[in-house]
């Protein structure tokens, strides 16, 4: 896979988001019912269709590709190119007529994300991040690419989801330790939080219990724009992951944080 | 007081929200730095200019009234009418590049407000209350103005700015059982989730340690939408409240929450 094919394959997933914000905007801040699915999450008639609007496009533009859906499942094959689909990340926020959700497309190419994009379709700001190039960033609303930072954990902004995943599932000494050496949590976050870190805005992101499509659109976005993003463990997240996420802008930073988060 | 007066106040208001937002877009997702105040909360120089700014505007406006901000304190008299200013609600919003922070301009008249403004100056969303009228609300992402219906509490959508705020705050019982009984809680919050419950996005909101320049501007916008704003004795807000808020968009399960909060 060379460059030009990344941006032909950009082409086709930003023209899918595209479609994926006209879905959902006639939807925000309507009297949409939520949905509760198995895991407790919630999902409505606009994630559903976010989602079968992205895989059509995808699937007509690149019909040899797999697919990994949040709502639809696989649809996968042998092809070395699997695109990853969240429709709507942080439909809690959606639901509550907050604009700071996210639609995720990310490829995967043997296994590691090559493309990401978050686009948020209210505000119309976009992320995209390809491997081996400097991640990208348009808003009305200002905002430049590049992590920054940080001298030490107690300068740092971290944010994260929600207390009840922390709480729930996360291995909680290590957790914990983190939450004390930084200086301040802001909670809410979903992948609006990770593109705050890719514009300098945000130090530390810790989270657990994400799925494939909750993470791999960040990945390129993160690291092209100077930033690290692993499991717990340091390690590059894969399918294999357990859904523990950690994202550091300054790299310098990314040890400090395994140590707390393994108790070290 | 009779509404041609509130008329001509808020217009007073209005270009003062108008020009903090000038003073304040400026700085987002700048590199701005947060110092901390003694109660531990981040303020910037952002929060500094912008109530500096309000303040010229109220007081060229209105020399005989009394002003009390949250960065520069009270600037008070005898008067009937006093200001009640917090130049960015939200600061933890602000430093970190979400656009979901506020403005807050309120008016008392003998200790009661009559007028508030929600403003969010980076999405150009306001909220208006006066009290007697309906409230405002212009954007350019849609929603609008009137709370929503709650058959139960186990259907509401529950909104907190932070665990910690309850942890360390809150009386514990109460505030454990309402959060129990509701369907979902988002956390990161701020004034503008007591902007989404006027607009029947969000159906209750429990927060504690609130300082009068905090909950001022929501009484009118909440009331003239259609929903219920106390203490957590159901009691209006005075100059005397602890600073235990209590928002419902239905004010049918206001006995509801108050009990669970009571732990009756």
């Amino acid at each position: 896979m060379n460059i030009s094919d990344l941006n032909s394959l950009l082409k086709v997933a930003e023209s899918a988001a595209n479609a994926a914000g006209e879905v959902i905007r006639p939807y925000f801040r309507s009297s949409i019912a939520a949905d509760i699915k198995s895991d407790d999450s919630p999902v409505t008639q606009a994630d559903r269709e976010s989602e079968k609007t992205i895989r059509t496009i995808l699937q007509q533009a690149t019909p040899d590709f797999g697919i990994i859906g949040e709502e639809y499942g696989k649809d996968q094959n042998n092809s070395d190119y699997q695109w990853v689909i969240d429709p709507i990340d942080g439909t809690r926020a959606f639901i509550t007529g907050r604009p700071i959700f996210g639609v995720l497309i990310a490829l995967l190419y043997k296994g590691q994300p090559v493309l990401g994009i978050i686009d948020q379709p209210i505000m119309r700001e976009r992320w995209i991040g390809c491997k081996g190039s400097p991640s990208r960033f348009s808003s009305p609303f200002g905002g430049k690419i590049g992590t920054r930072l940080c001298p030490d954990l107690s300068y740092a902004e971290a944010s994260c989801t929600s207390p009840e995943m922390m709480l729930q599932s996360a291995p909680h000494d290590g957790w914990k330790k983190l939450h004390h050496a930084v200086k301040r949590i802001t909670w809410g976050g979903d992948c609006y939080a990770y593109g705050l870190l890719a514009l300098g805005q945000i130090d530390v992101i810790v989270e657990c219990d994400l799925k494939i499509w909750d993470w791999a659109a960040l990945v390129p976005i993160i690291e092209g724009a100077g930033g690290c993003i692993t499991d717990w463990q340091g390690n590059a997240l894969t399918h294999k992951s357990e859904g523990l996420v950690l994202a550091v802008g300054d790299p310098n930073r990314h040890q400090d944080a395994l140590n707390l988060l393994n108790n070290c």
